[in-house]
């Protein structure tokens, strides 16, 4: 089963500084100066099967028909029996990818990797926003709720924080210990992973959307990924890398590096 | 009559560069560095009766209420008798100002300084965008497509170009020599002036979304603006400010100057 | 007893590159984009009662006058028995500050988070200067010198080497050991907290005056704070937040972070 | 005759910031933005017959080598009857284009549009320079130093001030008007154009690598190249465009919209 | 006679963004790479003499001991003969210098060229200021008012306009005219240059702390000193050069490239 | 024996963004504001007995005369017996510098810190480039290549990959375990350390030609240094730091200090 990937240059419900939609065309370019071979994993990502189709088009000012295309190609897609890799973009474009993972595989987890709860209600009077992007997802169940794992939260207001205690599966401020239990337990049970860049510090990823303080080591994000190299992963999205606000490309070639490893993990033959 | 400055900070069907929301609020910052005195004019901003509303509140990622609150906020406005200058954000924000204008003077006439035309059929699928705005403008008669004197262009499409020839007032590259003989003409007829930022040269106003070589100075624009001082101008907007694009503020500054001429200019008390 | 949060945007007495002027208005204006909810603390700011004075008026080119407002403005609002906290600028701010503070709490203790020990006799032919903050602080018993406790600190000459050494409660390169051990012996002391932002790595926050190598990281800055809940802060600024040498606000809206988490600390209700 | 565009990424050879080796992608990526249609010339570029065949493969570190490719490269193309647009790079590109255009055309004049006379016998012990390319080109009589064309050169050291003027046609600080004495003795002489973006003011052309102050406006070239319409030009080049050092890609941008200017302008069907 | 550089890097009170102590540092960095032949003059700065003596030494939060110092370093000039060019650092360092000026030229005659006027009666509560340096020049008849001349300013408070037209030679908006007349009147007369580099256009000049639109091209600027060649000038100023805010060096190459036009129009053997 | 410090502001190879031509100039002027006292070593810089003498003169684009200007001004210093340290300038310089250190140290021991491991046979067509340096010194017996000891890797092809187990000492991913064996078996063998600036993370020293994610922090690296201080080190370099790509010179002050603290470790008088 190979992998896509796709570009969602979506940047349309930011609250501070826009900049995410020229974060795949970033990535792509920065990866030519990533090694293809992890040395971490040591493999090579030439030994996975893999295809990048570009960014997805989509329609300046509509947002109705902008999401609407990011879900078609990503169903089209995983109902062929192919996994996706979307890079965002803001982080609203995890909404209709997970809308067509939903029709294919009800039975999906998320594991959530985010500074923010991306619990709201509203935003700005905005019902689908990069701000309550995951309260739609738990919301219209487009994974069970308590199958939404969220990880190292650290941003949330009182309201968003109470939400997620009651409703979905938080674990605000932790990375590793509650990652090694909920791996535990999922066994073969499809997962997708939705990776927001700002879980990791503005220190080393500076050059996103919202940077918030305090936030994890890439190396420690890594770890955590690699911890899950035995997950069914079916699909991610790396998002909010926004390259305007980054310095000589280090977010860029960050997310590059992740996505790098993403694939090899969760792209060896057997799977 | 009182002026009112309100500012749109549309930014969604931008086509290079995201950063026209903060316009409004980054020229305000740096109107702060200006005197209130014209020496050009002779004239303090003191005598002029004005008040700044600020921020029109948007809705991201829902550009129909978005639009529609900006013409809901103007034609409130120029029902009560108010003059209105807009501080944009990017272009597109002038159709809804024309929307309420039309309504309350179906005569107007259009002054548009621009270093694009504007007047594309659709723009990436999108009918409403600020590569469309002017025939929007002229197609649904907000003003007649006679009345809309489309002065400076030097970036055109050749289908944009035709279409200009054959029904706008359409009059590239040249500024002052057109606009004399238009003054001319307009008598008491009252006048909307659309000015984007870029027609001014990349190197004089650098922060804007797509920026056109070859561009007018500050001071032709200027003295093309002091001709049209007997004109009846009841409202203005000046966009495409894109400040984190610019440098040291000075795009940003330029603005401020030329609103501080154009209410000056605009705002003595018999007007 | 509440907080007053004042703006000293003191920029004068820089070595390297200004700045910091900008600190206090950058600070605020990032954090519009921070919860007032505390992950951490599991508190809400809108719980604790403060009020925000804005900048204090300096007067350009005359420092004395200027630090004699800052210690006027600050005295004022110690006497009426309310907490201060103060957004710098540079780091001479503290020297009013403890002026005012002496005279009200005479009794106090100073934990000083630093990069620099900030204890030179002269800087540059300058008596009050933010490299010799501390040595006059020390010296004009503002504090007494054994309960000026220096933390942390990783740049000093051999002269302020010895001076610390032999004066002060300088405990170089650590910053959570000896803290347990003094706030065990503090009790409720009053106390007052300088934290110089290069106390963090310039790599977490770029954006001050003189970056020094090797700093620590904000969680362990984060950390050390929470360690002092149950100290009597009575004030505490925060300085040399430079938003010209910052990239993208990360700076900036980890000084709002902290000064969040300090007013949750210490603006509970008993309290 | 057709015309083919080819970047030469060359950065070796500079005195003050690199960032040259960027200049070809630069003008590409900017190029999209701008309209295939001239509103100057009434043409569409659409109708013109060209083809870009991207950057010639360079070897970092290996100057004579980088040399020859260009050269071979080059001279296949004319060989064949085609036009060759070059993008630098660096200045000194044009002396391996040189060396195929007098292998083709023993009799072309060349029109040189710069800052700086480029007619140092050596740089910093380097014969084969930015700063000497002009000398070589003379010297080598890749084309009749009788037929070098210098105008509006506005920097120049007393020696190579010395030489240009017992040497070339040397015109300093003069554009227009030396330029239509040369055009009348042309005839259907070859022509090569080589223009360094330096030419124009530091104000609208900043991302250069040796900026010069007081340069001539955007709108004096074009007004120049237009001049040459009906000349033999057989090739130019536009170099020393460095994207790093540029603000919002208002350099690449200008460079863009002079080679579609220069493209229609002797691109047309009956050349 | 000849040529004192000395750098002034004072930076104390500005309105606005720090930054022009670093401009003499940053104008003789960049002044390495322009040429020492001045192709408009035909001279070689080589053949002039003339010596920098580096900046002097100011003391950080000590205004007057910096004026002082200033003012003591260029009288120790004046009084050998010498001819002294200060390199700013911000407005105010013209004020030190016109009082070592007036003690040894008591006849001095000042041609200020600036976009403001400078004649604040006091800005920020400081009667010494960049806002104020030229009516203390004029109050404290450092020159007699009616030969300080002011020309280009555009713009300035109605109570500086006012107080500049009953009481100086106040010139606004124009350059060439009124300083053809002023050159006629002068004769032998000792002059006195005061070039603040905001009088450029902030498209060529960004690099200054207050930038304001529609300025002077740089080539309106060296037409105009080139105008002053046969004045008997004895000493100029460059000021407001702000490093941090420029943009490849432009504003500083362009500053450099002045004091070049400068120290040669006024270097000559004869003088 | 004394240390003597030497530019080689090389900057010809790069794949990606030009800019250590300027690491030697900008590591100097940070240099300027670190103490030179060690709060870590308990030592003072005056107390080493060295001396900078600039950066050694290159010859722009001929790469083999520069190559041998580094080496015969190296092998100079070497002969007589004095330590070399070396700012870069990209990582080719070591290849120079390595040739002299053989001649004269033929036992020679090299400590190679570096996110990649330079192990390329060709890069881009050239046998001498910064992705072939440790290459080359292992092939060329510069260093017995059991001898190469290369730590912290956590980039490399899988060709080098392999070539880097075959041949040279390989410790991937790890730096102070390996190193505390290395040092255990050195003895008094002479040893070169080469540390590359990226060896540390790019949120702390993002100014550097290749950053590449989830790096060491410089704390790490710091305290791997000092561990090597009983090692008899006669000579090091730093290399690839690229001011231009840098935040607020935080990369140039991090090498600083880190030659600060060489200096100490390796400079104490009975070594």
């Amino acid at each position: 089963m190979s992998w896509v990937l796709q570009g969602a240059p979506l940047d349309v419900t930011v609250s501070r500084l826009h900049g995410t939609s020229t974060g795949p065309r970033s990535i792509r370019k920065e990866s030519w100066h990533l090694e293809t071979f992890s040395v971490e994993l040591l493999e090579d990502l030439q030994n996975v099967s893999f295809a990048d189709i570009g960014d997805i088009e989509l329609v300046p000012g509509d947002l109705p028909r902008s999401l609407d295309s990011i879900k078609a190609v990503s169903l089209n897609f995983f109902r062929r029996g192919l996994k996706v890799a979307t890079l965002g973009g803001e982080h609203l474009v995890t909404l209709p990818v997970m809308e067509a993972v939903s029709q294919v595989y009800p039975d999906i987890a998320v594991i959530h990797l985010d500074a923010h709860a991306d619990l709201r209600d509203r935003f700005r009077g905005a019902e689908e926003s990069h701000a309550t992007v995951m309260r739609r997802v738990a919301e219209r169940c487009l994974a069970d709720p308590s199958l939404l794992f969220q990880l190292g939260i650290r941003s949330a207001s009182a309201e968003e924080y109470q939400w997620g205690r009651a409703n979905t599966s938080f674990y605000p401020l932790e990375l590793v210990p509650p990652l090694e239990k909920i791996i535990s337990t999922l066994g073969q049970r499809p997962v997708y992973l939705s990776l927001d860049i700002d879980i990791i510090d503005p220190g080393e990823a500076p050059g996103t959307g919202t940077p918030e303080p305090c936030g994890f080591s890439a190396r420690e994000v890594l770890h955590a990924l690699s911890l899950m190299k035995d997950l069914r992963v079916i699909g991610f999205d790396i998002v909010e890398v926004s390259p305007p606000n980054d310095l000589n490309g280090i977010t860029s070639v960050l997310a590059a590096g992740l996505i790098r490893e993403c694939l090899i993990l969760w792209g060896r033959e057997n799977f």
